[in-house]
This record gives structure tokens, sequence and C-alpha cells, in this order.
């Protein structure tokens, strides 16, 4: 936090040489960030020639753009904890060390989701209390919005994670959504009490007994349609429904695309509609909604896709700025400094 | 099968007391496929008096659909093996029976999915060299059509059980659309090799070693978009997709009628397309695409939703009049005479 004429303002510290196209999309989406929205500087970290000669191709106002050398790099095919251990001075790495001394509010990457995780327990720290740390991915759903907890990150989990991310889901869809007592829904394959494994039952009874608005097990259909705000499974579960809406989406407006390109009438109907088209499109758009933070963890920490486009990475770091003005990570620990894991369990 | 006038007619054996709306969608549902269809026949198992009270209210070809009684009835909430064990004389057990002394082609039952396929091991009995018989479902992807196996039966999976999904399912979607080298992918959340925990990695390697068209690892957003047409996945994570997918296409649904409805150009535009909104509105109907066989049994099972209406009832007694023509069985008998599992797990 930087306080400039007595005003704060917000320093979101930016993985530059993290995601597929970086650092072209990465900086490229951190200049549409700053010239489409105010309150906060981006601090890219990352290789200095090749980020200068992004930015020097672009219009914007230079002092809320700057720039952290870093000489290394992970990549997606470097192993989690080993590459958090020996690339210390990768833009990750960098990132997550400056988010720790307080030099930034938010640490945004759209490296290694792995290497995320890795870096977010080894440099950060699990809040006291918190079994697993988890990424949390809002989605349209037809009532407004779901948050899908995890998102993928923890592929197995334990009852006690499945009822931590009730809690933590709740903590931040309230804060992002203003949501006084959001909805937690487990997903499972029934919405009968004692449906799925042994592990999904327990997690249930955890849920079951906590003070969360626990609406009982909800199946795929239930998600979409809105009946729960807070949507907790596994992180195995979680990625592919993401990545499953996300294909379908693409699917559903290529079929619209072909219906009004049908004949002289339909492409009419569709120049008809065409403004409303592109709004739903958008709202369905996975890179509108792209941007997921780590919760769990001390210190703010927003993942995105690895393929994350210019798009993709403006909306993260505009989403960013929001969620750090917030006190979430407060919230979450308040609401777990007094958690012993051994005495949830023991509730079973 | 019946052979009248030299023409062999296919037996249906339809459990008419199981679903959420059973007997009167069941029974609707029956007397629309014969209205619709030629080429089989309908046995209904159940209720007399219930079911000739909704026979009575429409009008059929009288000889094309028959009753069998059965005096009891497996719930949802029956425990299935005991419920098998127990109710001998509930419609499920005397269709499973019925089929096995070769009263029926196929046996259709939207009846309690546990209990079906507990009744499949236990009265028909698996292949032999098949670990664990599967579901399998048919979804629209981008290209085409995709088979979701397994689509709920088995919640946790050994990697025997992915390898033998990717052989039954190609078998299956071979038979059943005709695909001379259907592409399998394993559902995982990343495409690299070697994603995923360590039962994923080991199905990964015996699906690669397979002569099957294993295309690799696919992610939640590869199912729609059609990159394969076998989409191998345990139980849990394929019902999950099912639903998940109901819920999405109901969604979509539901915007685009408002999007029609903001204004009268959008509403005339919606008039103006109507007529290709609906064939597109069909096609994602999951009531289209209802109904799956459990493949890896002695028999022909075909399963529908525990919430399947008449319409469904209608299209998957026409697509298991279709099914029960090809064999499939025979194939898949074949395809396992000479696997043993312990040496197909020695690759490991």
């Amino acid at each position: 936090m930087i306080i400039f004429l007595g005003v704060k303002v917000l320093v979101i510290l930016v993985d530059a040489m993290g995601g597929d196209s970086a650092p072209e999309s990465v900086v490229n989406g951190c200049i549409d960030a700053v010239n489409e929205a105010d309150g906060f500087e981006v601090l890219l970290l990352g290789d200095k020639n090749k980020i200068t000669e992004i930015l020097n191709k672009r219009n914007f106002k230079s002092d809320r753009i700057k720039i952290h050398e870093t000489t290394e790099v992970i990549t997606v095919e470097d192993i989690p904890t080993k590459a958090i251990k020996t690339k210390k001075d990768s833009s990750m790495v960098v990132g997550f060390k400056m988010l720790k001394e307080k030099k930034g509010d938010i640490f945004v990457s759209c490296g290694n989701s792995g290497a995320l995780m890795a870096g977010a327990l080894l440099i950060l720290g699990r809040i006291k209390g918190v079994d697993r740390p988890s990424l949390a991915a809002i989605i349209p759903t037809k009532t407004g919005k779901g948050l899908i907890i995890d998102a993928g990150l923890n592929t197995v989990c334990k009852p006690i994670n499945y009822y931590q991310f009730g809690i933590m889901g709740s903590i931040y869809i309230k804060a992002m959504l203003g949501l006084e007592k959001p909805r937690v829904g487990l997903v499972n394959i029934g919405s009968e009490e004692g449906k799925g494994n042994e592990v999904l039952k327990q997690a249930h009874t955890l849920l079951s007994n906590s003070k969360l608005n626990f609406v009982g097990n909800v199946e795929g259909n239930d998600v979409m349609m809105g009946e729960v705000d807070v949507i907790v499974c596994d992180g195995f579960t979680g990625n592919v429904l993401l990545k499953f809406l996300e294909g379908t989406a693409s699917f559903f407006m290529h079929s619209l695309r072909n219906i009004f390109n049908t004949n002289f009438k339909t492409k009419l109907s569709g120049l008809m509609i065409k403004k409303q088209f592109m709004e739903y499109r958008s709202k369905l758009n996975p890179e509108e909604h792209g941007g997921a933070p780590i919760l769990g963890v001390n210190g703010l920490v927003f993942k995105s896709h690895g393929n994350s486009n210019a798009k993709t990475v403006k909306n993260v770091v505009i989403k960013a700025s929001k969620f750090a003005s917030d006190n979430v990570i407060e919230s979450i620990k308040n609401e777990f400094s007094n958690m012993e894991v051994g005495d949830v369990e023991q509730n079973l």
C-alpha cells in the first residue's frame, strides 16, 4: 500500500512471466487494466527488456505501471515445490516474497498452478487452523453467481477440507457479492443424505453441524440453476466442472451462431438481437470470470488460467484490486483462530 | 424375440413401477413409443390395475403393449442388494429374470440405480473378464455426440476399470454411431501425461498400451468440444458432468428466453428463429438423450433417470429397440473372453 498525497494506492504485484502467452498477454492486460480502472498501481515482475519492449508500444499513465526485474521463470513443466525452492529469482517466488514483505497488496499470476500453491504454502504459509488452502472460482448461474471451491488445488480431500472450504467460500462470496447468508451445498451424486462415499458422508456431517447456511448435497444440475451460492467439492471435480462449463459455453455459442446463419430470415433475426446476444455471450465468457483467489494463506494471491489472454488478465487485475481492498483474510483468520482440526474431526 | 409371420419382433421389458412419476410417465411413454416407432412390442411389468387404468385412457395398437403383473416395487429408499434379494416379485427383479429367461430382448427401467446395478450383477451376472460393469451415456457435443462412461455406477474406480470402460465404450459407440475408430479420452485435470492421482496415472498407462484409439487425457473443456468420442471417467465425475450439462442447458435456455423477451425487436427476432431454436433446444434436451445401457453384464439393460417423464421414456424405449437389434453384448464377450484382469494389471 502506497500513500500518495494522503490517498492509499493499492499495489498489485503481477507475475509477468507466468502463462502460455506471457509476457505479452500479461503486460498488455495490465496496461488495459490501468487504462480502464483507477485506484491501483501495477508492479510487473519479470524480464525487464521484454516487458519494456511491450510497454513502449502502448499508451498508459506511466506512473501506474512499474517493473521489478527478475531473472528466472517457473514453467508449467517445472516440479512445483522444487521450482519454488530452487528458482529463487523467478517472477513467481519474488512476487510471493514481496507480498510477504508488504511491498504489494496482492499477487496475481497465470503461472504453474502447482507452483503457485506450493509458493503460497511455503512462502506465505497457511492461516492458523486451515488444513488445506483452496482455490475459489466464481461462475455465472441462473440466479446470479456461484462460487466453486475447491476449483483445482486439492484433487483428493478429507472431510475437514470440505468443511473448511464451506467456511472460506462463505466468507469470500459474502465479501465479493455481499450475500449475508450464502447457501452452501456439497456436490454429490444424489441429494439425499448418506449419498456418496465415506469421505463425502463425513463432510456432510461436519457441514450439517456447522453454523454455515448448509443446504445439503447438491447434484450437477443444481449448480448452474443457482440452487446454492457456495459449491463445495474436491479440486478434481471443481476443475473438471469449471472447464466443462467453458467448453459447454463455447459449444452453445457455436451452435447458436450456426442457427443464426441458417438462412436470410435467421441472419436478420441475429442482427436484430446482436446487442443483447453479445452481452449474454460476455456473461458466459470465462475470460470475464477468470481469476480466482487462493484462500487460507497469509496473503492475497489471485490465480488465473495459464491460457489467459490480455482481456482475461485485465479483468483479473481489476477484480484483484477490488478483492485487495476487502479484509477477507482477516475474516478467515478470525474464523479459524480457535479452530483445531482434531477437535472438529472428533465430531465424526 | 417373437417370430410373427416370419418377422422377428423385439420384446422390450419395461419396469412400469420404476421412477419418480411411475407408472403414469412410464406407461404413457411406452404408448407414445409404439405409436411413433415400429419393430417392437412392450411388456409392462407392474401393478396390473394401475397400468390398465392408464392404458384405457389412450389409443394405441393394443397387441403391441402387454402387461405382466408384479406385486412389489423397489423404491429409491430401498437398499439395493437387499431389495434385489428380498423383493422377489418386484417389477425390477421380475424384469431381470424374464430377460435372463429370454422372455424379452432388453429390459428398461427408471428405477433405483443402485438396485438396477445390483440386479444386473446378481441376476444377469458379469460378462467373463469384466471387472466392473458400467453405465454409458450419450451427450451432444460440438462435433456430434460423445459417450460418457462411467455415467454413475462406479463412484470409485481402479485403473483396470477405466481401461475396460474405454473398451466397452468404444464397442458401444461404434455400434450406435457407426464410428470406426472412436477416439478415447481420459478425463483429467490436465492434458499432460502424468497428471492426476496415482490411479489416473495407471489408468493412463493401461489405456496407452491398449489397442484403443486413445488420445490421452482430456480436460473438462475438451468434452463438449467433441475432442473425443469416448469420455472415460469414474462414475462420480460422469454423473456430476451429466447432471451439470442438464443444468447448464436449462440455464442457457432460460437466459436466451430472457434475451428474446427484452423488447419488441428481440421478440420479433425470436419469432423469426423459433423453428431453428426449438430444434436446437431439443438437441440439448436431456430428455432426448435420456437412457443409458449397463455395459458388461449378460443381458441388455437400459437405465433412465428416476425423474424421466413420458417423453424421456418414449425416447429411451425407441433407443432401446435399436440397441437391442445390435450385437453389442456379443462384441463385448468376444473382446473380454481372453482378458485376465491380473494379466492386464501386470503391465503397471
